[in-house]
């Protein structure tokens, strides 16, 4: 995430927000699991900064956005901490933050999109890539929660990235208004998440169960 | 894996096979855990290429594998997906399965080794490219389906990869036939495997009950 | 860690010291879990490296330590193993594993303070450094035995890296004698965390039990 193109001030700005709002809502999972502050502020951090920094991995995109910018770390475990504070109140904001992490979902993976492109890699890793950046720092905090994780079980959150990114990397090629199609793709993404959120569309599941073994 | 040398054809037909074949099992793991068909997909994709990216993380092999070709990225996925219509018949063929497993251990170990002989490493770290090459991507998904890893408990898994890339690093220091080499080795893993899965050979336990605490 | 200048040859002596011990500790992990012999090894290595892993990865600094040296791998591998026999014994000499898994805390967030320095980044993650090379490998240990990770839940152990590190990244910027410092926040870090664990200091928890959903 984040090693935006200056101009794109805006996403910036978002991406800030879904940091933060990525760090709370970890919290909360932390005080589910009844973490301490270490953990909590921890949580934060990586679930915030995971999918990024995977990303980063991957591609061998080095420095780190993190460790380039050490603000993006300090950001999501203060407020990871913070929401020890206001936890009932975080929790009773349930519908602003589904919003907040709706963005976060969107903005990430465009920057994803972005960093790869610019490395100069092919279209379906431009998608992987945004993909990775979107969702992989829930995957991390359910890992370190002991769950199996949510994105792999349920809702479309993973799938809302591909599209995302699918829409957005057409614009790569086709030359497009690139500030057009941006706001087109954050309207596209975020929409779809929501309508995914409010009327629970959700991926088919698929249940195996041997009867010997 | 798979970065293999274009005359290595026939080993790399294999690693195809392999990805496919893991990819399959991957998806039954993830129907056990009632996944829907993104976390199918995605279980499949990261099991069979777990290892390889592992370990092209750990030797600095940029671009990794599926980085330079999402072909790789793209087959265990599909056929992750192909195995919800077919679960039945691929859990019937467990005895087919079990093969086409071995294959791929021994058929990653040998491109893991190398990878690494390639970066010019010492011989202990061929042999841990090769090993976490093989057993690296079944590591990770157990922990995704929030399992202690079935490498680290039972069965002969982690040590056939060790003997075959041991037996196939030798050939690099003699100066040997390199196709003979291969095949050689490439037999030698696949009968240890199957011996070992067909007479339940198994690492002894270490089991420790602290009476206190 | 221990990638450290060769004049810090105490602190290097330390540092083998630690990844033994904390091989040795990671095996009675596993034995609790029944893993084989093999997983009894590979946790062992994991739990000792895993750090050291993560921070290169992280910063970019490659060769990693281990695939220099396979000393490092082989070394907690071992002493991992050698635990199976003395099983007993190792647990009842808990009080000097304490000792010595404190020392390691400490000798391996210097070393990791130590390469970030020399690799050019910013304050804040010189100290993420230090603490990520003190602290992840119990937490990879703790995932791959499917538990919460015990460095989220309880005791003062990320902290002492936190205090540790920045007692001595002061050091970096005063110009100080390198020699006496590196002993004080050594003292310091190791009492820090032996006062932690006798007083059973602990960081305050966060628990979290919503009512509905």
């Amino acid at each position: 995430m984040w090693s935006l193109p200056p101009s794109d001030s805006v996403l910036h700005l978002l991406a800030f927000v879904a940091l933060t709002a990525q760090g709370m809502t970890a919290a909360l999972a932390a005080g589910r699991r009844s973490m301490d502050y270490v953990g909590v502020c921890m949580l934060g951090s990586i679930t915030a900064l995971g999918g990024g920094t995977l990303r980063d991995l991957f591609l061998g995109h080095y420095p780190l956005a993190w460790v380039a910018n050490p603000i993006y770390l300090v950001l999501p475990g203060a407020a990871a901490l913070l929401t020890i504070l206001f936890a009932r109140l975080v929790h009773r904001l349930q519908l602003a933050f589904i919003v907040l992490d709706a963005i976060g979902l969107v903005v990430f993976t465009m920057t994803g999109c972005d960093i790869a492109w610019q490395m100069d890699v092919s279209l379906p890793i431009v998608i992987v890539s945004g993909m990775v950046t979107g969702c992989a720092g829930g995957v991390l905090r359910d890992v370190l929660c002991n769950d199996v994780p949510l994105l792999f079980r349920s809702e479309l959150y993973a799938s809302v990235s591909v599209v995302t990114g699918l829409f957005y990397a057409t614009a790569f090629g086709l030359n497009l208004n690139a500030e057009l199609w941006t706001i087109l793709t954050f309207i596209l993404g975020i929409s779809f998440r929501l309508l995914a959120v409010r009327y629970k569309w959700e991926m088919p599941k698929f249940v195996f169960k041997e009867d010997e073994r």
